[in-house]
């Protein structure tokens, strides 16, 4: 099987040195060769040595190239990534991409072309790095009717995070250190305000519920506004905050339909998890999905879920993969059911509005007797059940409060919130956060 | 592809309810038909539902039928389910099964006869329950070079020793609670004695590291000795107790030579773990495997480890693994090198005596002057460095004395022990426990 490589950064690097040095890895790996790699420069110093006739920075040429097999996209970014793709479906030869932005975003066109052509479009890398979870959900997990993906996806916020509790520091100073240290770019955006964690939980909801996503219906919110006073007073509470992902089938199975109710909540935002949860002692710049199902019941993978080993160990296992099942197929179109997108549908998402939660509110009052009988009065009257109100800190004359609710819907308990913001008593809603 | 399915026990029956009930599952499992089930008795009342003319009493005709494709072992015992198992693949019957006492024991035996015949034998089910991790070792990881597995792969043991950390309850009692509840059987010792996790450990090596290996060179010890008082101690001291089983690589890759060294250690037994391990807060019945490889780095994965729906889960994933590549193969041959076993040369297990490990030792001496510096020099002679010896604790007139140690091989510890055990101020070893 003859590969074609478009990128030779830090993935690209770390899948070349991997199929350079096949010994004492599955015995197939040495038989995948790596033909051809394109650059944008011949001429960068770089941490693996490719000959000099097989490097070139005529990208189009390898995807066209009729003696390519299998091209591998790790160039990151949408243009000219995703045209490269597709271009290569076009030529007839499988793709592994770790390319999460254009899956999420151009998954559909992709798959519909790959479907077309009888390609394989693998996508391992694309989530969670090391971490195997896509070939798990097609395959081992396909069986089971799924609940619910939940996962620490971000490995920047993940850092951040759990330095910011471990520090007791703010947001925007331990921001500033991991940029300095590597672990969070320059502009952090992708990361901190959540849409990489979107990308990627519209990725694995497309593969556990088995219908495509609209990136747009993937709700959003990062961790800017989380600080360091609402880490401590969840840990008082026996919580930790996690950028939680959270793909969910919303209600119950129909079970006089052949078809699933593909009625889901697709959200990603900072989230109080009780210690005891499995999610809760992931730490650092690891990655975890747990996965619920029918009959399988909680099932965890953790994990580095970036960095060059990492990520290009899950490329080298779809090429592992589509080896095999090229060797075993009779021809070279894709026929395994496994393997190939076998859905065209689209998923209904529910607005946030629907989505019922519980909430953790932090906010500053007046130090004032009947504060909290007022809120509870207006939390009752738009049907927020709470499960604790607490004067937990004084600033000056103002009273620090912290409300955690019982189950609502996000319509009733953002009402509720709106009202409160008038109450003269009132002096500003500081964070409002969500709770497993 | 229709399956007979050996066994309606709990495992079978979970079977058999995913196959009789595919709705929103993956399309391909709604192709599966149970079309024949062996049991004992047929009249014996059962939680699933089948025709009277799918059940028969007589084993020996379903893995004979030709219209049979796959059978599914699930009667559990040595035999006759190797010897139906054999029959099976005799008659070119691709097999399922959930038995790791067979695969473990016979192995060698079952896939000799199945690579011959061209034919499957598939074992998600057989370690770790739902958990798919038979199926990542074989594909998804198969391209890093692993250097460790380590488990926790016994729901009873862990249910009983986190029951001894939460209730710092001693063995004997929470055993005799744990059956009484259902988590432990009449006859404990497969469990307790460390020998469920021994044969599981053996198939997990075999997968991991590409070669077979013989049950009887897996060292095992379980958890009776496991004391509250040691749980105690190792919490002060920043450990959980755990029975893990460990497939380690001992020493280097040989990068001047295509096979791996496959000079392994291969041992199951109580450990502490430092808390801040990733395999210290799996508690209860749960199960995880904690997988070291280059460039991977570290991947765990966790879940139900036992159960009526996790173990279907896992058998039926690989029944749809077997249609998804029996329909993109040319022959109903086995001819996915990902999916048959590609290894007949066994594993060299090195001996425990050269094992490199640190020690726990937990001792009873006089309470006098002198004592520890006599402990200290007997070590000393025999290399065995230490990090700490603490009087802990008081008995009467006796010192209870815990000792940890530095790296140190087995041989000179137990030498050092041994030594001790004859020192007129020493009491007793009450305990010697491995550290990870």
């Amino acid at each position: 099987m003859r590969v074609g490589l478009l990128g030779l950064g830090t993935v690209g690097s770390g899948t070349a040195k991997i199929l350079l040095d096949p010994a004492h890895r599955h015995p197939l790996v040495g038989q995948i060769e790596l033909a051809r790699v394109g650059v944008r420069s011949l001429y960068k110093p770089r941490s693996v040595a490719i000959e000099g006739d097989r490097l070139t920075t005529d990208l189009e040429s390898i995807v066209s190239d009729p003696t390519i097999d299998v091209v591998v996209e790790v160039m990151g970014g949408l243009e000219p990534a995703r045209s490269l793709i597709l271009k290569a479906i076009a030529h007839s030869k499988h793709v592994v991409t770790a390319n999460k932005a254009v899956i999420a975003r151009y998954g559909d066109e992709i798959f519909t072309a790959a479907n077309e052509a009888g390609i394989y479009v693998m996508l391992e890398a694309a989530v969670a790095g090391g971490i195997p979870v896509i070939q798990p959900l097609k395959q081992a997990l396909g069986v089971n009717r799924i609940r619910a993906v939940t996962g620490i996806i971000n490995g920047t916020t993940n850092y951040i995070l759990t330095r910011m509790q471990r520090e007791k520091g703010d947001f925007e100073a331990i921001l500033a250190d991991a940029q300095r240290l590597g672990y969070a770019e320059a502009d952090p955006s992708a990361d901190v305000d959540g849409l990489d964690a979107a990308d990627k939980i519209a990725i694995l909801a497309s593969l556990a519920f088995g219908g495509r996503i609209k990136l747009s219906e993937v709700y959003s919110e990062g961790i800017r506004q989380v600080t360091a006073a609402d880490i401590a007073y969840a840990e008082r509470l026996g919580f930790v905050i996690k950028l939680l992902a959270i793909a969910r089938r919303d209600g119950e199975f129909d079970e006089t339909s052949d078809q699933a109710l593909d009625q889901l909540q697709l959200r990603v935002h900072p989230t109080l998890v009780p210690v005891s949860h499995p999610l809760a002692s992931v730490n650092d710049v690891y990655n975890a999905i747990l996965i619920e199902g029918d009959p399988v019941g909680q099932v965890m993978f953790f994990g580095p879920g970036a960095g060059e080993g990492p990520t290009a160990s899950a490329v080298v296992s779809d090429l592992l993969n589509l080896a095999a099942n090229l060797r075993a197929g009779t021809t070279p179109k894709a026929t395994n059911p496994l393997l190939a997108c076998s859905h065209q549908h689209y998923c209904k998402v529910s607005p946030m509005a629907d989505i019922v939660s519980r909430f953790y509110v932090r906010l500053l009052a007046e130090d004032a007797p009947g504060v909290i009988g007022k809120l509870g009065t207006c939390f009752g009257r738009h049907r927020v059940s709470l499960e604790s109100i607490v004067q937990i800190g004084q600033h000056e004359t103002r009273a620090e409060i912290v409300i955690v609710s019982h189950e609502v819907t996000e319509a009733n308990f953002q009402t509720a919130l709106d009202e409160l913001r008038d109450y003269a008593e009132i002096h500003s809603v500081a964070s409002v956060l969500r709770v497993l």
